[in-house]
C-alpha cells in the first residue's frame, strides 16, 4: 500500500511495518498563546499515532523534525521534545532521532513507523451493507477551536479536546486483529470529507443519520468539523455479534452511525424524517482554505 | 543506536533499519529565487540520502511531508514531489506516503527508511592512529550559496553544487562492508564541526592539514562552510592497504585529510609549517545563527 491511505504499509521479511507523516504548524494548527509546549509536542505525536491506530496497529519508532523561530526559548524546546518522547513511551513507542531547523515559525513534523498488524485494515474494504460506526465524540475539537479563535483565554471541555485528542491504539487494534473492520480511518478533516475518502477508495456510497451522531454540540460541526482523531469504521453485517461481544475492550464508547450504500447513491446525511442534509462545507480542508489558526 | 548519529538504527527481526529525517526550510536553507522545484525536491532527498550514507546503508522508503504557502502553485508542488520521487528512485528507493500542510513559508521534511548493512558505521568508533579521509570537494557549496545571497542570478561550479549535492551512497556501502571506516559522518555543518562530532563521539581529538584540504577556494570555507554533504571517514592503519585497493570503486575522489589523536590534542586544524591555524567559527549551525537564506 502506497500514497493514499492512512500509513504507507512495508513488508521487510519477518515483519510489515506502517509508516506515517504528520505536521503541526503554528499559524496554521494552533497558536502559540493557545497551548503550552507540553500541549503541542503530545498533539504532534497523537495525530500521528491517529493513522497508526487507523490501521490497527502499534507505534514502535519516532522521528522528530523541528523547525523553530530564535525566539522560541530553548527551555520550551526541551518541554516539547520531552512531551514527544513521554507520549510515545505511554504508547509503547521511542523517539530515536529527529533535527533542529530555525525558521520563522514553529512546525513540528513527526514520522512513526509502527508495527502492523497481519492484515491491516484499509480504506478499501467498505461493501454496500457494512455498518458504520464511530469511536468516542465528533465535533468538540472543532468547538474547541472556534472558542480558541475568539478568545486564546477560553476555557472548558472542548478546548481541551483540540489540545489533546485521543489516543484510539487499543480500539483500532483489536478491530484489526478480530478482522471486524472492513474499512477504517480516523476523522482528522471532518467526518464527511474522512468519510468521502473510503467511499472513494472502496467504490461505495454512505449514508449517515445525523440524529445518531455522537456530538456535543453543533451537528454540522460533527459532520465537518476537523481534528476529531476518531476512528470511522465499516462493520460487515456477520461481524456484528462479534464487535458486541468485545465493544467493553475498546477502551472507548462507539455508535453506529450510518451504513454504506451502493456507490450510485453517493455520500449524504440525511435527518430523522430520512431527508438530506444540506452541508455547508465538506470538511476542513487545510489546504484549500487559510486554516483554522 | 538512538538520537545523536546520523541516522537511528533500529533492529526489527531479521533486518537492520536505519531511520533519518531532515528538513529544507524556505528562508533558513533557500530562497524561492534560487532553486527551482525540480532543484528544491532532489537536494530535499540527497541531504537525507547523505545521512544514510554516512552509516553504509541503502535506503528504501522515503515519506514526504511539504508545508507550502497558498502562493506556491500547484503545478510547483508536483514538480517538487516528482523531483523527489525521481530522486529516490535513482537510489533504489521509492515515496510510499507523505502529507501537504498550507503554511507560510514553502518546508520539506523527509524521512527515510533504509536497510543498514550489518555493521552500521557509527561516528564513535574511531581511535588515535586512525587516518582521516573525505571524499570530493570542500567549501564549493558555502561559495555557492555566498554568490546567491549576493546575486540571485549567480552561475557556475560552486552555485550548482549547492543546488545539487553529491550522492555518495556507493562509497559509503563500500566502507561499511569493507569495514574500512572505523568512523564517519557526512560534512552538512561544516568539516570542523562534523569531524568534532566524530571526536566527542569516539573520545578523541584530531588534527587537520590545512594544506591538504581537497578544496576549490577559501581554505576557511573548506574547514567550516556547510552543506558539503561529503563523506568524513577514519580508517585504522591496518586497512588503509585495502582502502588502496579499493578506491577505484568509491565512484568519487578521496583525500587524506589528517588524523586522529589523542583526546587532550584536541580537534585542530594546522597549516603546511604545523602551526595551528585559528578559525573564527566552528562550522555552521542553522540554529545559532539568522541562517543563510
Amino acid at each position: 500500500v502506497g500514497p493514499g491511505d492512512d500509513c504507507a504499509v512495508v513488508d521487510v521479511p519477518g515483519r510489515r511495518l506502517l509508516l506515517t507523516t504528520d505536521a503541526l504548524v503554528e499559524g496554521v494548527h494552533f497558536r502559540l498563546t493557545w497551548m503550552t509546549p507540553e500541549q503541542i509536542g503530545r498533539k504532534a505525536y497523537l495525530v500521528n499515532a491517529s493513522d497508526i491506530a487507523a490501521m490497527g496497529g502499534q507505534p514502535r519508532y519516532v522521528l522528530v523534525s523541528v523547525t523553530a523561530p530564535g525566539r522560541y526559548a530553548g527551555r520550551d524546546l526541551m518541554r516539547l521534545n520531552r512531551a514527544i518522547s513521554a507520549a510515545a513511551r505511554a504508547t509503547g513507542a521511542r523517539v530515536v532521532g529527529g533535527n533542529l531547523t530555525r525558521g520563522r515559525t514553529l512546525s513540528v513534523t513527526l514520522t512513526l513507523i509502527g508495527d502492523s498488524p497481519a492484515h491491516p485494515v484499509l480504506r478499501a474494504g467498505a461493501r454496500a451493507g457494512d455498518v458504520l460506526f464511530v469511536t468516542g465524540v465528533l465535533g468538540q475539537a472543532a468547538r474547541g477551536l472556534r472558542q480558541l479563535r475568539r478568545d486564546a483565554g477560553a476555557r472548558g471541555v472542548a478546548v481541551e479536546r483540540f489540545r489533546r485528542p485521543p489516543c484510539r491504539l487499543p480500539a483500532g487494534a483489536l478491530l484489526a486483529r478480530e478482522r471486524i473492520a472492513s474499512a477504517m480511518i480516523d476523522v482528522s478533516d471532518g467526518l464527511l470529507q474522512d468519510l468521502g475518502h473510503i467511499c472513494t477508495a472502496s467504490g461505495v456510497g454512505a449514508r449517515i443519520e445525523l440524529a445518531s451522531l455522537p456530538r456535543a454540540g453543533d451537528p454540522m460541526l460533527a459532520l465537518t468539523g476537523g481534528e476529531d482523531y476518531e476512528l470511522l469504521y465499516a462493520v460487515p453485517p456477520h461481524r456484528l455479534a462479534r464487535l458486541h461481544a468485545l465493544r467493553g475492550r475498546l477502551g472507548c464508547p462507539m455508535t453506529r452511525i450510518g451504513e454504506i450504500v451502493p456507490r450510485a447513491q453517493g455520500v449524504r446525511a440525511i435527518d430523522a424524517r430520512g431527508r438530506p442534509v444540506p452541508v455547508a462545507r465538506a470538511g476542513f480542508d487545510h489546504f484549500a482554505q487559510r486554516g483554522p489558526a
